[in-house]
């Protein structure tokens, strides 16, 4: 098979972490570079010891860029940081996908509303495609920049695109509900995340204001006609990874399960990651994997849609992602390097 | 202080065993009788060996309880079995707190629909006063016969009340999102509890037909005038004790956070065991103890009403509200014996 | 029953926040005073939360400690911190239990060797007396100032002390492989207690130099006549608290299980909080509580003792103890109140 | 690549279902046959969900497999029946690894006394090779019937070999100290693995007589000269998968930590699973993976070797280190299909 080169910007952090578990193993790939300023010198197994024998590589700045003839960069960087990062290197040969939020909404305006910055870069928003492979596959394929999504609008997108998409839901009121692993606060040692601060627990956090709700909100109103209104409201689980996300709808016409599956069905015929469940999936079914499972219902006696859709947030909800939109990127197939079977238990 | 004497039915659940914790130390109880059918013989402390040297109660057969002069007894036995013991004993002098669901609906014909169980005793059904203090201490003060609300009903009931009663919230649909520790499926070990099905895990489970639904809706339709819908979904969490609400409700005027938050106030001025808190609760903050803690929010961009309700299903769940119920029974104060502090972490 | 006025300086910490836990339900103890300086001027109760209507006191600096009239002050302090607390406030007339490491050892240049700091008042390690009740009760009772044992400690001295006061056991090479919970690692966040570094996983960590070794070491040397020398390995468990000691040691005598369990039960004949067990004791049956259980064993096979110790490090290895210390010095009942029962599960 | 056809025997458990994971990506391997007897008609993904789309074979009863071709079978089946199969199977063309322990010790006799069974087929006994290819590869090579090691054996034994094998360490007393994740106990649901058992718990268990004692106590008495004599504590760690082992040595002759982790770099550089670490590893560190990880260290002051040794169980402690005896026994390089990256966090 052809290799690309590839490299990898921001090594410290989770998300860079899953990208090298991922792409050491594709076919396809070679990582050229990955860099880290705060420990540039070092090894990337010196930062993650359990990469040990496996992933050697030593760690540059992403000054160096340049000197490498890379194909594909991913930045496993900060919201903030990202920007600028694409700011300085739009003009270069290689393709970017962005795993932080930085291009995923649809104007500087709204970004600043929403992540109280400024936007330092908007012709980037412009070019930037939203990279979920299920719904823009086309203009993935075709893209120099993809943002690549977040991880709860990930889960909350692909529960609920079939039904919005064909008009059998009402989108002025979607309530999603979902609850993450402690992955996805990053990295870093934070009161919040600290182990007998999460550990036997359970909260909520967010309320009315998480960035992922406008992400959300705006995909999903371009799948519909009418005005969508998102209620979302993320909870922090005692677990490393996963989201499980249940969300209500109600009906704009008469509806069954049956119905429903079908929808669902038909919807992701060619979606080579999202497998419709008949059961209540858990978010151990996914674990280390790129899949997306469903399970739709329709409750009679309420007369009301509820579905529970569940990823790994590092990897359906970012690292496995982005490898996903890679392939779309660069030719291959949409599956290459992706085969990780769940790590259950 | 005077004493009374109280028996325990059942005393290898869990139920049991948070009902000798707490009523080890109360001052005005004595733990006169102890009963298992299975273990008989046999010692408190063989049975939980963790009250080695703090209960060490011969286990009894329930049917010499006549033998003892009993002020009041807790029934710590699967539904099903604790209506035979009532309809058994119902004319004894001594009272009953019942913590199985089997006297908590409103008809025999509505037990029977979602407990798929024919009730022996309808007469029962009748006499029992639903135990939730903070909406039913009158009645609770004389009754003879308490059915000891569910874990998640405490929950949930405790959260909407004060908008429904006060006719703040459409009862048309309430979606309640709960999650709940493992200890709420019991002691006995089952595939769903095995270690590696929970642990790092997550998942939904008695999706629109768990027998909690309707208890939460026949008592709050109850406080409210209009027809009550409750779409509820329980969620297992990986921790042991605790369960989280997260309820979604639709105002029927114009509210404001502050209007909501001073209307609990006012609902829950006289009840000791609810902690209103300005920031969101975690299920730890409560953890051993008989508190309710509840945040009331709105969220002015969708218009919605969103409460997080948190108890310990243990404890305010099941065993703490019962010696709350026991208190105002028998005349003492109603905080007596539940002075627990937190045990966080 | 009479009341002692205590305070307790240092706040924020897991110890500070169970001393509340404990005293705050003590019927001879007011809690007079509780600092803070990072924290002064906000309640206990917004620095934790699960406090609220609990112990809601004010915050204050602890150079306001004259002002009061206290009999017994609680050090929650950092070791090196506490030093000067007690070298500047020595002459006071309350009592002072220190729940650092400061006054455990036996010298200023023990100290140096094993904390790599120079003491600043090695006058404090000549007054201090070992605070491990079982061993040390009548000096104890005499104290003005007591060294509360560290945690490991606690537990390791416990398992072994008869073996070796009688005796029986070589203390040339104890072997005690020693398994804690996070909290023994402090309330604030770092790397090494962030969650997704401890959930799911297990490490050893401190290994040969862990300070806690020379402090079991020289208790035990006072215990035996000959040197004695301690192999000591902590290990981090994923769990909030609890530590679970498992010993080896090599007998000097002929010994078997029998004599060996007799042995324990005569040393602790007086120890209301030493549960010996006949079967391996859990962490979770100490929860919460000032329990130490213990179990030893005898390997036919091997010629090997084998004990099992289990303690809750923030109860008997840090804040329960501490008040039992503070009971016998103020002439209180040993046990008065510590009547918690273990929260299980 | 050629392709081997092999059957698994026992799908239901944790080793079958980490088998398939494992296989289904080997490039030279075809799973032909899957077996269970309970559940024979169903699909493998019917058993373990996670594997839909996936591993959605058949499941058949084993009284077919003659009906297939196959090269070499894996038998994930319970520790007594497994020899039945081997008595009835021995004259078949393929070649079998067993995963149980029925054929790794050295005698039906010492079966009988650790087992509490008769065995069926002592014949058996003297086929089968030890499958640690670590330091038995040449053997492995030629075998017809493997003996997979035990999950503790293999993390002890690697952890130690080197030591004894060079006669640097005193075989008369070797103290093994291990921490087992969950999933060692299989799959089916009993009160010990019940999750408010384990949950923010920890235990010792098999005191004295685990099976795997004697396992471990054979295979190093091989390794050296004088009579070896194994002291092993196992524990149940809150954790689903991973073993980690604490072992304490007395070194025969003058030793240094240089010197040590020399002898361990030289015994195992040519073995692509060992990884030998300067800093303590962590069971998370191999999670997912067939690695073991080794750390050994000297402490000076007590004259003592302390060695920490991680594998995760389920796979270098079962169906990994299955597939790596698979590899020896039918030519493919060691480490085919065995390329998983740690799954951390």
């Amino acid at each position: 098979m052809r290799k690309i080169s590839v490299g990898i910007i921001g090594a410290t952090g989770y998300t860079g972490s899953e990208l090298v578990r991922i792409l050491i193993n594709h076919p396809g790939v070679t990582i050229t570079l990955i860099t880290s300023e705060s420990r540039q010198g070092e090894l990337f197994s010196d930062v993650h010891p359990f990469f040990k024998g496996i992933a050697d590589h030593k760690l540059e700045s992403l000054d160096n860029i340049e000197n490498y003839n890379l194909d594909l960069v991913f930045l496993a960087l900060p919201h903030g940081i990202s920007m600028n990062f694409v700011k300085r290197f739009h003009d270069s040969k290689f393709k970017i996908i962005d795993l932080s939020g930085d291009f995923r909404l649809d104007s500087a305006e709204t970004y600043f509303e929403w992540y109280q910055k400024e936007h330092v870069y908007p012709q980037g928003i412009d070019a930037a495609v939203y990279g979920l492979p299920e719904i823009n596959a086309g203009k993935i394929r075709a893209a120099e920049l993809v943002a690549n999504p977040g991880c709860f609008p990930t889960s909350a997108i692909l529960g609920t695109a079939p039904l919005l998409s064909g008009k059998l839901a009402d989108p002025g009121l979607v309530i999603i509900d979902s609850k993450s692993g402690v992955t996805g606060a990053g990295v870093k040692a934070k009161t919040v995340t600290h182990f007998s601060n999460v550990n036997d627990n359970f909260k909520a956090y967010g309320l009315k204001r998480h960035r992922h709700t406008i992400e959300i909100q705006e995909t999903l109103e371009k799948l519909t006609d009418g005005k969508t209104i998102i209620q979302f409201t993320p909870h922090l689980l005692p677990v490393d990874r996963g989201i499980l996300s249940t969300i209500y709808l109600r009906p704009l016409v008469e509806v069954s399960e049956t119905v429903l599956r079908e929808t669902y069905h038909s919807f992701y015929k060619k979606a080579p990651f999202v497998r419709l469940r008949e059961n209540v999936p858990a978010i151990k079914d996914v674990r280390g994997t790129n899949y997306c499972d469903i399970c739709v219902n329709y409750d009679e006696r309420t007369g009301m849609i509820i579905v529970i859709s569940v990823i790994d947030n590092l990897v359906k909800g970012a690292a496995g992602q982005a490898v996903q939109n890679m392939n779309l990127m660069t030719g291959f197939n949409e599956t290459e390097g992706l085969n990780q079977v769940p790590v259950n238990p």
